[in-house]
């Protein structure tokens, strides 16, 4: 099977279970959860709740047992783009080749819809799988989560991030150490998260291996978006390309270049795949969801 | 010991375990980290952690053991007030007496304060108490919370409280029972979750008269928050008063009238002191708090 058919298959069984743990689009409040519905069925790679499932899976588990849980994952990464869409964040009108959500409805309905997906995202964590004899390990999936998308972690991220593109005062000049800092904790820890929870959940006490590939794997998606952003079509990456040089923008690519930004893919697909190998139980899905984030077009 | 001395000791725990559970200001990011303790250490009463350990007290627990768990619930609140408090949402510039966040800060500064405490109140409620024997409460602890503030929850009743205001489209008018539905949702479904939360993590299986008790204690703190809009003065209330009638906002007040909201508070009250009277184990502090709160001034 290619990585292609091996994620469209684990596609398939995401969006099946992300339709199941979400309100139904009628329910009070409907305009809420339509828009919750709206933001989060356009699509995507589904790339974090994949994750966790091949690593549950190398883990020696069935996926289906935690499929819903780890939709929670979907619906957080979902609620952290709807904010950074926004006007007083990085106003992006266009998301998936959609308007954005204050677009296609406002900007208060945005701010609620992420509040919401946060909030879904942990209940998920903290209620699946059902049943007394995994309670443990849901408080452990959620602390992991919660604390990857913390003040010092992704919510972190995204304020540094700000500060350093001068959207908002700073007093000091951001340097490329700044930057690595920014992404590992703007994107990096949620998709560090994503393996280790599959781990986590798993019951797997020692993490390490996990940790130090999806630390890998979200630098690596990183510096793929930023080369998408600085060569891609509207048409590929479903939203406006070259924004991040036009506003300024502290990404790899405006900082060191886009050849040497293919060459750290290079470096880190490598990496990886020799991480990939190490984890016990590992058929080859890890390896080949590291060539297919380093190597992706869109 | 009077009911404003209770409060008092009661607030001196809360506020030292708030302290010790909020990431210090000088952490990266210090600006998020700066707002978010400005946001949270603004004063108000801590009335939902103060419930919780009354109703773990009342259960046969020493609060002590889950204050820091508790305060969960508070930075949840703060992350309440401070996205409401939103240009886009009530806009309001004031809080409890100084500028809110988003005109002390900024817009997205305000916005992120809003996500890290929303995650980082569940991730309190996630990690505390720590060990093992712990851990099946903990995650029921952030189940009982998070359903409490989804789009169901709180977050739903913020969304339902813009469109009935019209501060966004809607298409019909709003009644009596929106509005009873309204307040349940958003200041309610909390309150009734801190009181059920000390009881779930004191081990109580049916947690049913400290839901009756919650669920009226939050109708009873909406009716006095709406009087005291209507009759108060910035002083006593912290903010600007006359703010409800001037935006169309349906409230206990605009709709009943004063006279029909202060009968409602009577007869809160005798409710609240009978089922606190029927919570087994109770001194006689959770009847204190309810009158605490139908005859609050502030």
């Amino acid at each position: 099977m290619s990585v292609e058919e091996l994620i469209a298959r684990e596609r398939v069984e995401v969006e099946a279970a992300l339709d199941r743990v979400m309100p139904a689009p009628q329910r009070w409040p409907a305009r809420l959860h339509e828009a919750m519905r709206y933001a989060v069925m356009a699509g995507g790679k589904r790339v974090r709740p994949i994750l966790a499932r091949l690593s549950y899976a190398a883990a020696g588990g069935n996926p289906a047992e935690i499929t819903e849980a780890v939709c929670g994952l979907e619906l957080i990464h979902t609620y952290s783009l709807v904010h950074d869409d926004l006007p007083s964040m990085d106003d992006d009108v266009l998301r998936r080749g959609r308007p954005t959500v204050h677009v296609a409805f406002d900007e208060a309905t945005a701010i609620l819809v992420g509040d919401a997906l946060l909030t879904e995202g942990l209940l998920v964590l903290a209620t699946r799988p059902g049943g007394p004899e995994w309670a443990a390990r849901r408080a452990e999936a959620v602390a992991v989560v919660a604390a990857a998308i913390s003040s010092r972690g992704m919510v972190g991220g995204q304020m540094a991030d700000l500060e350093a593109t001068g959207q908002i005062d700073r007093s000091t000049e951001p340097t490329a150490d700044d930057l690595e800092r920014i992404h590992a904790a703007k994107t990096g820890r949620l998709i560090r998260a994503s393996v280790e929870l599959g781990a986590v959940l798993a019951g797997v006490e020692d993490v390490t291996l996990q940790s130090r590939y999806g630390e890998r794997l979200g630098l690596a998606f990183q510096v793929a978006d930023d080369v998408l952003d600085a060569v891609g079509s509207v048409d590929e990456i479903g939203k406006s390309p070259g924004k991040d040089a036009e506003a300024g923008k502290l990404t790899f690519v405006t900082l060191h270049g886009i050849d040497a930004a293919r060459r750290k893919l290079n470096e880190l697909e490598e990496e990886l795949v020799e991480v990939a190998s190490s984890i016990e139980g590992d058929d080859g899905d890890l390896a080949a969801m590291a060539k297919f984030v380093t190597r992706r077009k869109s």
